[in-house]
């Protein structure tokens, strides 16, 4: 299987042009259409939500994963190989959470280069092409990549950031909620907001953190929106307060 | 066949993480996602939704429903199976609609429960695997949720209520068009509107109504936004005026 | 290969009911979702747009093209063929870029009608079904239509035009880049333009134009938004200068 995450948005031909891309060589292969609104030019951002989508996946999905600001430009194509899990992308930082958290990795610098390669859509050209020969036999790496122990673009944990807004204005940030104490606070512009369960343990109009369903600490407000009411941006710091024990 | 029919956003990995949460279960069947902009917080409005959209589908077809607006809280999870269509979702009225249209209805109430169950995604969480589980083969339905005859939420088909409005602002209303005589006029916002064909029928910038591709009468401006210019949302009241014959 | 080219939006069930109209018919065909946001009622620039998508897609793909302002009027519906690639939608102007660059032409009128026909809806109702017809066998186009040697309404390729604009404020325009000197300047808006590789050949806020990844010459402003600074909007004028040689 092969789950699409990019910034190229559900608006023009693109999502459709890369699955066209991975169909012509992999007809059989099955396509989910993950994310297309990854933050842009964050790599912080995108890198942490990618992070915590995997693990929704069994092991052997391929993401094809395509936030590529400087496409075009001097960062090289990859392929990693991170706990199972296959990504195959730009090494511009995208894949420096997964790998920093996973216990076995092995990256590749991909080699092989289209006929045809477009200035601004290496998504079409290299990545689905590459990804569609991975998919139909892991083995098609050494036609297609060499194995590199290069150092790679890192992104640091902390401080914790703002990943993702959704369309109910709730905001994702990139803390991994497990082993936060419940007691715990969230400090977001200034403002300190305690956890709750869910929604419907909350007043209106109160805002509270949670454990969303990626498994990451989320800010909302019930029945209201907590990036307006925060005035929150994707690449905005969080901090997590620890409660004093009394 | 499962059909998507929630309020999740095209935005996001949600739509898709319920595809893969089918796949891991169901890898042949086959997905339609066809409603991800469904009325939110308005179970009238999603009911009488779903229902003009089910007869599209051949019989035997899953729509896997998940408006859901009270995830968490005291709802039932239910499997309901109304003149040989399947529905898998939550007890909050969302199926109110298509049962009480129906000859023959048979409800269950979900007794499987995942290892891990999110607070607030129970679509990909319980929904999802059991729809996936009922596609493979509806004899599953024994290890997965009991018979149930409890009341379960109902929605009145009266007062008519505006259930949806398109990119274009045309108004979609709850009143089936079927019996509506084309004499008859609908009334928004104190308008009274006349019946026309089609939108080529009509003078620029005139309103009138019209019956939709679902079946619905719909309210349109040739040229314009009827949700705008009428000043509609979606709970507002329409009337149906019958003509008085001369 | 079925790929739908619509301006259906990815908001409603639109999209959804075409799929599920191709599969009750061809359950096995593959889909691909290509473009829901065609310029609605600029068949110029829908054509254009069709026209530069086609050469991703290998030879036999059939193209399910509706954009369709006047549904339910004179226009006939049609099957086209152009050098190996097959269309079905309405006869409206929205193949005839394609068929202007063609070699090969052939053009099929639509006898077929369905048992029910929506006044507002025949992307459903007629063409998803003749579509799906056509791709189980091609050989299934003598019930389904008969030949058609019928003058059909010609777009003109110039003056040249501003066909598309991606979210990021990116200007397509109908100007083929390939036989295009560099050293041209495009004129949108009385401003010139000059040629640039990609994004990171420019200054920041620089404009220019560059080659897109579908062949087309396209307008954009590096870390702005070219349709706004520029005022673009779908269907403007724009120029092709060329540069005096020295």
């Amino acid at each position: 299987m092969i789950v699409l995450f990019t910034d190229f948005g559900r608006n023009g031909p693109y999502q459709g042009l890369m699955e066209n891309a991975i169909y012509r060589i992999a007809p059989s292969v099955k396509v989910i259409d993950l994310v297309a609104d990854a933050p842009s030019c964050d790599m912080n951002a995108s890198a942490h939500l990618l992070a915590a989508l995997v693990s929704n996946f069994d092991q052997g999905t391929l993401f094809l994963s395509v936030v590529d600001p400087g496409v075009g430009g001097a960062r090289e194509p990859c392929i990693v190989c991170a706990d199972g899990y296959w990504f195959v992308g730009p090494n511009n930082g995208l894949f420096s959470v997964i790998t920093s958290r996973a216990k076995e990795v092995c990256w590749w610098r991909i080699t092989w280069r289209p006929e045809s390669l477009s200035e601004t859509f290496h998504g079409r050209d290299l990545f689905a092409p590459v990804a569609a020969h991975l998919a139909l036999d892991v083995a098609n790496i050494d036609g297609l990549a060499e194995l590199s122990f290069d150092a790679k673009p890192l992104i640091e944990e902390s401080p914790y950031r703002v990943i993702y807004i959704d369309d109910y204005g709730n905001v994702m940030t990139s803390i991994v909620a497990e082993p936060v104490a419940r007691t715990a606070q969230i400090k977001a512009n200034g403002q300190l907001l305690p956890y709750a369960k869910t929604f419907s343990d909350c007043g209106r109009e109160q805002g509270f953190w949670y454990c969303n369903s990626l498994g990451l600490v989320e800010i909302a407000i019930n029945g209201g929106s907590a990036a307006r009411e925060l005035n929150c941006v994707i690449g905005d710091r969080v901090d997590l307060i620890k409660s004093i024990s009394s």
